[in-house]
C-alpha cells in the first residue's frame, strides 16, 4: 500500500536510514572482538629493493648445482609451499622437515618450525648455506652475484654502494617476502562485515573452530605464527620426523615438541600438514588436532564444517610477473650440480 | 646561406624528399633480402588452452616427485632453458643431453636435438614419461588431472567434453609454448629498417657472421631450427656425450652426430651451448664453430664482433604472470619423491 509522504514519515525515515547505517558501520567493531582480523594488503615502501629480492628469490644459481631457488620449496604457485611431506635438497637430499608457506611469514613472531631465526631477513640466509638445501656458501653466493654486472648494478641502486653483501641479499629477499600477503579471504570480508561472504557451514565452522578451543592457539590475523605450542598436548604425537622442536633452540627440555602454530591462512593450498607433513588432508588434521591438542573426537559434520571454515581463508594470492634473471658473464663461476 | 624560394627549388625540393622517402621505404625491402628474418609476436588463437597450457607448464604434479615441471629444465626467467651442462632428472639422475631452449621452438622443423618429436605437442609428452626426466607416466598424469576438480572444470571449457586425456595436456601445453616468442630484438628493428638499433661492432658482427658461412645453417627467422647439421663438419667434435644424434631416429648411420642446428635467438641466455653444454660462453662457442664447422680460426677482435652481434638476438622475453596452480583434492595421489 502506498502511502503519502509525510515531514514526520521523512523524519522517521531518515532516523531508521540513519540506524540502519549506524548498525552496518557497528558490524566492524562487533567483529574486530573476535579472535581472528583481517590481514592487509601489501605494502611496498622500496619498490626497486623488492623486485631485487624477487630476482633473487627465483635464481637457482644462489644455489650449489644451479637448480634449487627460494621457489623451488615455497612455490609461489602453490601457496608459498612446495606440497611435500618433506623438501627436497641438494642432490635430492631428503629435508628434515615440512616446508613452510613464504605466504604471510612476515607475519609471525619467528622463522622456522622452532623459530630459530628472528624474523625474515636472518631466515633467508639459512637455506643457502644448509648442506641438505641449497648446499652453498654466502661467500660463494655473494662472489656468484657480484660476477653479474646487471645484479652490481641493481645493489648499487638499492643499497647506494658497490658491497654488495650476503646481509645485503637476505634483506632484499626479506623485503620482497613481506610483500608476500594474502588480503581478502572470503573470511576477511565477513570479519569486515559482510555477512554473506561465507555460508551457513562455514559459519557453524568458525564457531565450532572456536568454541572447541582451536583459536586458542590459531589467533591473530594470521591464525597463527604468534607462538610456539606442545604439539600432542594432550595426547602424544607419533612421529618418525627427529625434529625436536624449540628445545633445540633454546637448550630447555620442557620446550621439547613445542613448535610454532602454522598459519590457517591459505591452508587449502598448503597441504600435507604439520611439522613432518604427515597429515594429507585437512579433515586428517582437522582429526589428529582435536584428538591430541584438545582431547576431542569431531563427528563427521563437524569435521566438515571445520574445513570448511579453513576454506574460507585463503586470500587473494600475490601477482607475480615472473622475473628475467641476469645472464651470467663469463666470469660467472658455472655450476656442477653433479659433482 | 639563406636562398629565395622559387618554384623550380620548390619542385626540386620535393623531388629530393620523395627520393628521400623512397630510400626509407626501400630500407625494410632491402633488410627483407638478409638470410635472418624478423619474428612476429605471438598469436594467441585460444587464450583458455593457453592459460590451461601455461598451469600445466607449470605443475611439478606432472612429475613422479611432484618437485620438477616443464619449467624447470625450461626456466623462463632464464631464456627457457636451465644454464646447465645437462639437466637434473628425477632423484637427481644427470640428463643426458643439454635442455634446448623453448623461446621461439614454435619456429624449428622438429623438437629435440635429434628431431624425433615432429612438433610441440608430440615433444611435451615426452619428458613426462622419461625415467630420467619427471619419470611419471602418462596416465598417472592424468589420473592425477582427474583427481583436481578445477582442471576437470577447465578441460571441459578448453576442449567440450569430461573427457581429460593426455592428447589434451600435451596440446595445451604445445598451446602455451607457442606464445613463447621473442619479438623486437635490436637486430630485429636493425632488420626492420633501424640503422641505430645495432652499433658499428654489432653490425661488423652479422657482416662476418654471413661472409664466414656462419649463416648457412643459422638462417630463417630462428637463425637456425630449420634444419639438422653434423656437428664437427671440417674437424671431428670431441666430446663424452654419448648422443648419436639424428641417425638414432633414422637408422641412418650416414646421419650419425648430425642434431638440429640450434636457434641462436637469446643465445645471451641459453648458455651453455652445445649438445653437450660443454661451450661456457659465447666467445668459446664460436671460436669451436669457426674452427670445427668452418675450419676457421677467429681472430681476438673477429670474436668479439661476432659475440656483439649475437648479443644483439635477445628479444622481448614472454611476460609471464605465474598462475595459481588449482589445488589437489583429498582424493589425489600424494607424491613420494624419495621412494
Amino acid at each position: 500500500m502506498k502511502q503519502k509522504s509525510s515531514p514526520v514519515r521523512h523524519a522517521a525515515r531518515f532516523m531508521l536510514g540513519a540506524v540502519s547505517m549506524a548498525a552496518l558501520l557497528m558490524a566492524a567493531p562487533v567483529r574486530a572482538q573476535e579472535p581472528v582480523q583481517p590481514i592487509a594488503g601489501p605494502k611496498v615502501t622500496s619498490p626497486a629493493k623488492v623486485e631485487l629480492g624477487k630476482k633473487l628469490w627465483f635464481d637457482p644459481r644462489l644455489s650449489r648445482s644451479g637448480f634449487i631457488s627460494c621457489n623451488s620449496c615455497h612455490n609461489l604457485s602453490m601457496g608459498g609451499s612446495d606440497n611435500l611431506k618433506t623438501s627436497i635438497g641438494d642432490k635430492w637430499q631428503k629435508g628434515p622437515i615440512n616446508s613452510p608457506t613464504v605466504l604471510n611469514s612476515s607475519l609471525n613472531l619467528a622463522q622456522f618450525w622452532d623459530g630459530r631465526a628472528k624474523d625474515l631477513k636472518e631466515q633467508a640466509g639459512g637455506p643457502i648455506a644448509n648442506p641438505g638445501e641449497m648446499a652453498f656458501t654466502h661467500g660463494l653466493a655473494v662472489d656468484m652475484l657480484r660476477s653479474i654486472p646487471q645484479y652490481v648494478a641493481e645493489f648499487k641502486k638499492v643499497f647506494g654502494h658497490d658491497k654488495l653483501t650476503i646481509d645485503e641479499v637476505t634483506a632484499a629477499i626479506a623485503a620482497f617476502e613481506e610483500t608476500l600477503v594474502t588480503p581478502n579471504a572470503r573470511f576477511d570480508k565477513w570479519l569486515k562485515g559482510d555477512k554473506k561472504a561465507i555460508n551457513a557451514q562455514e559459519l557453524r565452522g568458525y564457531q565450532l573452530f572456536k568454541s572447541s578451543g582451536c583459536v586458542a592457539c590459531h589467533n591473530g590475523p594470521n591464525l597463527g605464527g604468534n607462538s610456539f605450542q606442545k604439539m600432542g598436548l594432550v595426547e602424544p604425537y607419533k612421529t618418525d620426523n627427529p625434529a625436536e622442536g624449540r628445545s633445540a633452540v633454546t637448550g630447555n627440555d620442557a620446550e621439547r615438541f613445542n613448535f610454532k602454530v602454522p598459519t590457517l591462512r591459505n591452508v587449502e593450498l598448503t597441504y600435507p600438514y604439520f611439522h613432518d607433513g604427515a597429515a594429507d588432508t585437512l579433515s586428517q588434521a582437522v582429526d589428529t588436532m582435536g584428538r591430541l591438542q584438545l582431547g576431542k573426537k569431531f563427528t563427521g559434520q563437524e569435521n566438515a564444517d571445520i574445513v570448511a571454515f579453513l576454506k574460507t581463508l585463503t586470500g587473494d594470492q600475490p601477482k607475480i610477473a615472473m622475473p628475467i634473471l641476469p645472464p651470467s658473464s663469463d666470469k660467472t663461476k658455472r655450476p656442477q650440480p653433479f659433482e
